[in-house]
């Protein structure tokens, strides 16, 4: 098996060799990471310049591969340059992605390029950013891979694991994570505003959700899908617009 | 009404002030835009740097806001100095938005901020960016403001004009565009390797797609729901990760 293993941490990432010796059981393992951090990079590809792809180091002093992008655009260097991936792992990220991280996060979106592609596809985070846990959530990444004979292919995992874990799996749906939008004005020593985003996650959800999943001490599976039609409007929406030129 | 426009092509697009002016129609309007264009930034969020926002001038000279950052940075800090708007348009965007494109899309990354935050949402795209029609596409959003009493809120739409369309609205849901990861590797003046991500996408869609709606010379809305779940897989996962520590 050909595995890939991206972060959006970079390849200075402690999480990054860690997983690799976990996954080297399964098959051969590459890592293309960023050069630098991109959190928050979402999908974000690279298409306004040119990108480098070249040998770097990982801090256990092995080699792997940086790219000056994002973590999807590691994918797609690494589908080229090194052979197309049986799975890519997408990770460990030291924060959970949980309910609307989904949409905003870079680990996920390693993982949303490759199952594009038609890729398996898991994106890992360990939801205690703190004290990261990496081993733990290798092994859990390891389960994984030990049913890949009984998963339906391609398949696409958004998985957290919460500290000091029970050790169970709950399937879980996504939930929401309500960022406020937390806006910090300041002045610059100029004399001119300057502004940074942050925020403090509300969760909602109930007991299938993510959220709650780790909450309780459970490890997060969500199978993610690529359609994102909410085909509940439909009908209402056929109604309103069928007239033609409806002006 | 409070409407906010913003888009992924900058405060320069020549769109915005086609867009402001039919909706000027339905409320006060406010064009918050990035500085300069962040296509492809998907739904990133800026994070890791300070943003500025400032005032700037559209190609018709009237003026709007301008932000260092992508259009979901638009979205909250829009949202933080001028009030929550009651819609967020996103656009008009010189090229299609169609299938698989919504996930990387920084004109679908705008209105998916403010869906999160329970805001309408409308991302509008013309399919020709060679000759883009934008007075048509800013007609068809009107329609939709025409609509707005009649629509269950709070909304998300995407909406695909193709050239001299019909005038017909199809209600589509997601196709694919599958891109082929086409990299070019070139050598710079110093002898060294890089690479730029491009690719022509291929289009696959049964009728009720956006895909095929636009091809077929309809206005193609589709509704964007915010759960990625896949329930239909949740089952088998379950049944595979029931047992406590399968290690």
């Amino acid at each position: 098996m050909k595995i890939l293993i991206t972060n959006d941490d970079g390849i200075q990432s402690p999480a990054l060799p860690v997983l690799r010796d976990v996954l080297r059981e399964f098959g051969t393992v590459e890592v293309v990471a960023p050069e630098r951090e991109a959190s928050a990079s979402s999908h974000a590809i690279t298409v306004h310049q040119p990108l480098r792809f070249f040998q770097s180091t990982l801090t256990d002093g092995t080699k792997g591969w940086a790219v000056t992008g994002t973590p999807a655009d590691c994918v797609v260097l690494g589908m080229v340059k090194l052979g197309r991936p049986d799975v890519v792992v997408s990770g460990i990220n030291p924060g959970a992605n949980l309910g609307d991280d989904v949409t905003y996060s870079g680990t996920v979106g390693g993982a949303f390029e490759a199952a594009l592609y038609g890729i398996n596809a898991i994106a890992l985070s360990v939801t205690d950013a703190s004290t990261p846990e990496y081993g733990e959530a290798a092994l859990v990444a390891a389960r994984i891979f030990r049913s890949m004979g009984d998963l339906e292919h391609p398949f696409f995992l958004n998985v957290n694991v919460p500290p000091r874990s029970n050790g169970e799996i709950r399937i879980t749906k996504m939930g929401r994570r309500l960022w406020s939008s937390n806006v910090h004005e300041r002045i610059d020593p100029r004399n001119k505003p300057y502004y940074w985003i942050s925020g403090i996650p509300r969760e909602v959800g109930d007991e299938e959700s993510d959220v709650v999943a780790v909450k309780r001490g459970y490890i997060s599976i969500t199978p993610i899908k690529l359609d994102l039609t909410d085909y509940s409007r439909m009908e209402r929406l056929r109604a309103l617009f069928s007239q033609p030129k409806d002006l």
